[in-house]
């Protein structure tokens, strides 16, 4: 075991602060790696306030990680120590249910390891990205192209492969009409990441304060969802509607959105239970579905995806002693559009 | 105009009697068709009562129709005197529309014009297929083949077609797992059609009142829906449900019956609002949604399928003077499968 520093919040809404966690020692196939930078992602507030249910502390969080391999276990093959590496929301799963063997392992029937907030094969509890480093099994981490920043590339674990594995599965490109409800950490993603597929892209945002942004990320058009007249105008509109907010909203509203077979795609988590009118799915074969993350293959696709198209997530670069700060900030809605820890500050 | 003898409601609730209605002149490229036998769908019911809201009176219901042309208007190219055909739930919509163009005529966004229970191009009430015949524009009438009694095609026009249609859109066939959710008109074509199109099939009904008959249809399994185990036995089952039934469910517990990528298509349409938890299609990307009818190109692909595999509907034949006494029948789900008037009782 080594220790390492980090930040975690020690009890259930408590503000985060340093500590030291102990790190496994690097088994067979593990990597140790070094962070470099760990993205703030709202569900790393959401769980350390407990606001997804009962959480495991102390608490780590971190789930968009970029760092470079230090150490590399004996039996490892896809990695070796100075390569340029990421981890996102899962370090394990069963590998053996359908949904491991076919490369979707965010479904794994026996629910994946989680980066943190959840308790590992070794029965300890799993540390996340706001720390000096990790120790993850090859098969679960990432390689970040060399035409990626590490700081910028961080984001894409979660905000990335959030909004590209829907969109991808959905079929979005060109033809298609794509509208990402709420411009923020996943939002802004998946408006570059739907553009640079090549689909018709709408931002659907409370107000039409961040419209010059959502322009210039790549959207043909912006709305404000406070005004009534939006859904008047956009009825029957939409391919593909990703919700990435995660406060409740009016579905039946938003499902009126889409044209014939069109999903309204789910990101985002409510804490709170939200109904959705079953009459709204009728009419034109529209469903309303939900995504989580992205298997590791997809992934890895994801990132390639986003070097060939140069789509690094927008950030601000903090210290770690801004972490509380920047937590009320996200919640305010008051970031463009990620937090990157500089983890060297850790 | 002909003056044409049917059973009409006159009033909402009112019970069925005989009457007369007019049809209007055999136009350029219309077909008369002297109907012959005419399916009682629980939709004629709903209609009839005004559960799914304000209806035109006087109603003749009726849009499982199956008769032979008796005549063609000069420009008809498809049909002959003589021809055996078929009438469903639409004699017309816009031809103009995405939906329209794209043999999705049932979507048509500026609504199709229903066989009965709406208001036809020339600002005529249409008239269903309770009666002795019906003038239909040749393109929204289909081909019943040779292989097919008149008498159990006729409900293929609506609950053959309303479950084929999500069947083989949601891909039914060999390796899937599709449940059909009740064993009445619709679901005991759901049952034949998803067996001949290859997939393993369950029933899940109220009670195992008809289990001998949903494995006789084509069933693989029967489960009692009463019985809380079935939802625990069946987590994460299906590739497909089929709902068919319009009574409101518990839609949550049957969420969760549904494997990765699932989906729950429902084709029954409750009178009364149901509410459906967000968080039920969250965990393995599934989906809600629901289908109505069909394309007329797919209507007659059904068709065409059905006579090939030999499957009509199960029915009970009734006359004209039953039509009330059958309605109770169709509300207590007391009859197997499909009642189908004779038209010549009219």
């Amino acid at each position: 075991m080594t220790t390492v520093a980090a930040y975690a919040a020690l009890t259930a809404k408590a503000p985060l602060e340093r500590t030291t966690i102990e790190r496994r020692p690097v088994g067979e196939f593990d990597v140790l790696i070094d962070i470099k930078f760990a993205g703030i992602c709202h569900s790393d507030i959401h769980q350390a306030r407990e606001g997804w249910g009962t959480a495991i502390f102390p608490m780590v969080p971190g789930h968009e990680i970029a760092g470079i391999v230090t150490e590399v276990g004996p039996g490892v093959t896809k990695y070796r120590v100075g390569d340029r590496v990421g981890v996102g929301c899962m370090v394990d799963s069963c590998r053996e249910c359908d949904n491991c063997k076919a490369g979707l392992e965010q479904y794994c029937v026996k629910m994946p390891i989680w980066t943190y907030n959840a308790v590992g094969k070794d029965g300890e509890p799993t540390y996340g990205g706001y720390s000096e480093n990790i120790v993850v099994d090859e098969n679960y981490v990432v390689r970040i192209p060399d035409g990626l920043s590490l700081d910028v590339a961080a984001p894409l674990l979660c905000a990335g492969i959030t909004t590209y594995s829907p969109l991808h599965h959905w079929n979005a490109g060109p033809g298609k009409k794509v509208a990402v409800v709420g411009l923020g950490g996943l939002g802004h993603m998946g408006v570059k990441i739907a553009h640079a597929l090549g689909a018709e892209v709408t931002v659907l945002s409370q107000s039409l304060r961040k419209k010059d942004d959502g322009l210039r990320l790549g959207a043909d058009h912006y709305y404000a969802t406070s005004d009534p007249k939006t859904f008047e105008d956009l009825k029957g509109t939409f391919d593909i509607i990703l919700n990435t907010v995660s406060a409740p909203l009016d579905f039946d509203a938003y499902l009126s959105l889409l044209r014939t077979d069109g999903a309204l795609v789910n990101v985002g988590i409510p804490e709170e239970p939200v109904h959705v009118l079953l009459s709204s799915v009728f009419g034109n074969r529209r469903t309303l579905s939900s995504s989580g993350i992205g298997g590791i293959q997809e992934t890895q696709e994801m990132l390639d995806f986003c070097a060939e198209h140069q789509l690094g997530a927008e950030i601000e670069l903090i210290g770690a002693d801004q972490i509380n700060e920047a937590y009320e900030r996200v919640t305010a809605s008051d970031v463009r559009y990620r937090f990157v820890i500089d983890a060297a500050t850790i």
